[in-house]
């Protein structure tokens, strides 16, 4: 007997564990395969960007990550002064003003993943097995483009017992790390090089009188490059260039011990005392920048995070890049095999990450020789730092058009929402619960479902004639667009709460359930009682008075904005989606209903 | 073999489970015993008011009660109109200035058990036996003055097996409950009465049309009086008077089923619909308003939570009050085990404890009398709740002075601290640690481990006749006070933040371990990146260069609060504390070292 599986995700790292939780709460047939025997517990990246907690919010894990982490508040920049001794030449706040929450958290990649695991483990939607690696695969072309089909045949091993089992999958996610077996069965090419720059790294709980221990530090002096970074508890993680910083050097990797990187660490940071109370751990690498030629194949086997790019971990954006793929795929394919959604939705994987990878590669090169460099003055190094802060929170990523990003015109931000562009991230913001006045953050709310959702910036309620036209659009929606169609429609307004009674809304806005009524849907943009107030319409530059559809995918970036009379813009967008008869083969009915 | 146990704990309730988690990281021997198989599931106390989330804050779990919680935002009161249809009369935030945060969120008892559970379990101090009961109880009072003597012999069977072992005891904790099997054995009686006014309760995902359904409201018809509190997920916490509100009637509690309190909840809450889509739990009772004439027997055995004190449930204090017993004399066993501290702090619990639960019962009998009164003015309800949303935050409580409690005058502000009063709970507020710039509010720094806090305010750091004075009482601290005396140094100065240095400060201040510099001990008052300025000194109404200690109690309380040159005091008041040779029968030394 031969399993059929919708969807097998190989490799429990940062970006498996994501796609894996993108399936929580589906009826699809899931399963992750790692051929290690659990989490990992210590080392690797520990770097999380706000984007990346923002994605774990929406798996209802954010919270619990960054109150784990060590918030990282400050950068140090020190330098040797004219005798050659280092001093504090200057202090950055980390903090990127549109944010308005902290650009960097860190913690352990091993509790991260601990915790994505749990999370699996809690709804109970994706079946886990460790010890397991693939040892054949085979896609059978001619049933390539066939939806119902499950055209690949795979064979998983379990390292332990020797036994090995085959299985019909309709997708695979290739998670499975930068020696990725996937990548090498499929014959994708890695591009780029291996840079002769040897590096040190370790988590260590110094016994220091080094004042900045507890911030980012970075010091440049005559002996070379150390740069640290707070972790949890007395945590350290340290990066130690342990040739000068020269690019081409003959020290080779493989007899670094931790002892070098310590004694590095200690001649750089001299006259301070440096002394390891622990070591948890290390390593040494010489940093390689590749990316995949192909990230895909036959829109049916796609490969995330270490297996397509890889680069140093200066910028921390190792787990964030990652976890940003294995997102990006994951709705994908929840949403093509629950809705019965087109299979050019796949396509559009390759298109949006791979350009991603290449431009971190880019930025990683010039960042990298910014370290690199001894004879980097401190405005260039303090310039490519600011640089840096601005690359790594993932807002200026705008992805091309394609069936679900469409504008009119996407080189400029939309005249109905004045700073949001069509393909970038919708940034988080802070809406009151019209039934409750709880206010929430926008990612607490856009809970990963599968679900693209219809955000209505209804305008000010309070007025009779805004009201009616809500209400006129509900009744279009009950018809078009019912909540079986898999969206879901929130409702922002821009009145005073009070103002607002919620039963006057048409239910399309907060629909019925044997459960009675859904009272998570209509939020207004107002002061809340103890958080303040979010200021939505005016940090997304919408009209109070004229409002706005923004159709949001379920990674949370935009699809499109429109006026509240493009009605048939937004049926045309959702019908793009929909399978079309010549490639299934099958007749097509309109939106399978979310059971 | 007798088992020798250093405190016993009957009954795994919000005081029991309180008590417990003060043993967290203790080497003590400690056991926690309930008859009941597990944490319970469903009903019972719901509200968690802020003071009992700073304690679940102390104990590491209040963010994780706090997400998991619906927060209560505002109360609506519903009154006949001329007609006698019920209309919206009111709305008022539930908010409390001061606090400047949530006053009150809800979640199931049974769930903050399960996470108090959790946490024992995490930090494995506490041995926990489910199935479990006393069955027989001794104590030999010729020992009970004897701090190292094991005076009580307690014999407790297993339910399941009937096989009962037993235990020799220094100290029981008892949290067993309205029917305490403790209180009976110690011929404790209550006092107060039982009144006739009959509720029914009721935990449902309604279905309805009515709009206030998600805040707390308060309907007063013609047809008797209803309370609704919203809860996790789509729960509502019902309260309805099952005799129209009268205090004398003759219905019996026994005859009450679900289906009449929905039945009087459908007429009251009438023209609305109003169905149950489910109900997972509901009861019925008369309120019983009594406190018990001792709070303990021989400083030997201390009762705690309902065991003492019932009455009704309306204004969602039951869960907090015990919750604070059990946190009250947690700390003391605690202390007075570990620091070999004088028996007379034990003493000081029913002092403490029992006016509070005397003025809680008074305080109940009017609110109750307010929801039972027909003829009640809105005027009158409104003002009877306003009062109930003070007195119910907790921060009215003063303890009287007692060894733990010394100021100069109880009766008013301390002209060092001008909005500060001795024996009364510091409030909670936001510091910017020193050496990351992190900003934490102060429940998450000051972790329930037994130790007392000195907050050092020390002034203005950046003047350096304000160094010195700091730096000149970090030689007395090593001399008098040092790390080892079960007291934790907590410094916070009102300079800015990056005018002071950390490594200039007297390691007093930050001591040293094998692990190097503590890096949690020096704080700011002062703006943070991004979650603006706690504004400490201003709250507290602390001179921005004089600065004073405040020693705070390992539960919040207030001490004592002293100028910087009073330290005869300061020794003094730990002196206090110390066990004095006539109680103990054996040699005094100092304070035991915390290993």
């Amino acid at each position: 007997m031969v399993k059929h599986i919708d969807v097998l995700i190989v490799g429990a790292g940062p970006a498996g564990l994501t796609a894996a939780n993108c399936f929580n709460g589906s009826d699809l047939a899931v399963r992750i395969v790692d051929k290690k025997p659990g989490p990992d517990h210590v080392g690797k990246a520990d770097g999380i960007k706000s984007i990346s907690i923002e994605v774990l919010d929406s798996l209802g894990i954010g919270d619990a990550v960054f109150s784990e982490s060590q918030r990282v508040e400050e950068i140090v920049l020190w330098n040797p002064d004219e005798n050659g001794t280092i001093q504090r030449t200057m202090t950055i706040p980390d903090r990127v003003e549109e944010l308005m929450k902290p650009r960097e958290v860190c913690l352990d990649q091993g509790r991260v993943e601990g915790l994505m695991v749990e999370n699996l483990n809690k709804h109970g939607s994706v079946q886990i097995s460790w010890n397991t690696q693939p040892v054949g695969l085979k896609i059978d072309k001619s049933q390539k483009d066939d939806s119902a089909a499950y055209p690949i045949t795979i064979s998983l091993e379990n390292i332990n017992t020797g036994i090995t089992e085959t299985l019909a999958v309709k997708y695979i996610v290739g998670g499975d790390g930068a020696h990725s077996w996937l990548r090498k069965q499929l014959g994708i090419k890695l591009t780029g090089d291996l840079t002769d720059s040897t590096w040190g790294v370790l988590n260590m709980v110094p016994k220091t009188d080094f004042p900045d221990i507890r911030k980012v530090f970075v010091v440049h002096s005559v002996n070379g490059t150390v740069m640290g970074v707070p972790r949890e508890s007395k945590m350290v993680r340290f990066y130690i260039s342990m040739d000068g910083g020269s690019r081409h050097t003959s020290i080779n990797v493989k007899d670094i011990t931790a002892e070098n990187i310590i004694e590095a660490a200690q001649i750089i940071m001299a006259p301070y005392k440096l002394e390891a109370a622990r070591v948890p751990w290390w390593s040494s690498y010489c940093v390689g920048q590749r990316v995949a030629d192909r990230f895909s194949q036959d829109e049916r086997v796609f490969l995330v995070g270490d297996a397509v790019h890889t680069h140093s971990p200066k910028a921390g954006q190792g787990m964030n890049t990652s976890l940003q793929d294995g997102y990006n795929i994951g709705w994908k394919l929840r949403y093509c095999l629950e809705q019965n959604a087109s299979r050019d939705l796949l396509s559009t994987y390759p298109i949006e990450r791979k350009p991603v990878a290449q431009a971190l590669i880019d930025f990683d090169r010039e960042y990298l020789e910014t370290f690199a460099r001894s004879d980097i003055t401190h405005e260039e190094f303090l310039e490519a730092y600011l640089a840096g802060q601005r690359f790594t929170t993932g807002t200026q990523i705008q992805y091309p058009e394609s069936l679900i990003v469409k504008g009119n015109n996407l080189e400029s931000t939309s005249p109905l929402a004045t700073r949001l562009v069509e393909g970038v991230r919708l940034p988080d913001f802070q809406i009151v619960n019209q039934s409750d006045g709880v206010p929430v953050k926008l990612y607490h709310r856009l809970t990963c479902d599968g679900r693209f959702r219809i955000l209505v910036f209804a305008g000010n309620l309070s007025n009779g004639a805004s009201l009616s036209r809500l209400n006129i659009l509900g009744d279009w929606f009950e018809k078009y667009l019912p909540a079986s169609s898999g969206l879901e429609i929130l409702t922002i307004h821009s009145s005073k709460r009070e103002e607002v009674e919620l039963m006057d809304l048409h239910p399309s806005f907060r629909p019925w359930s044997e459960d009675g009524w859904d009272y998570w849907t209509i939020y207004a943009d107002d002061n809340s009682y103890h958080d303040g107030h979010g200021k939505v319409y005016e940090r997304c530059g919408i009209d109070k008075e004229e409002g706005c559809f923004i159709v949001v995918r379920p990674d949370g970036y935009i699809s499109t904005i429109r006026s509240l009379n493009q009605t048939t813009e937004i049926l045309e967008f959702f019908s793009g989606l929909r399978e079309s008869k010549t490639q299934s083969g099958q007749a097509t009915e309109s939106f399978r209903t979310r059971l």
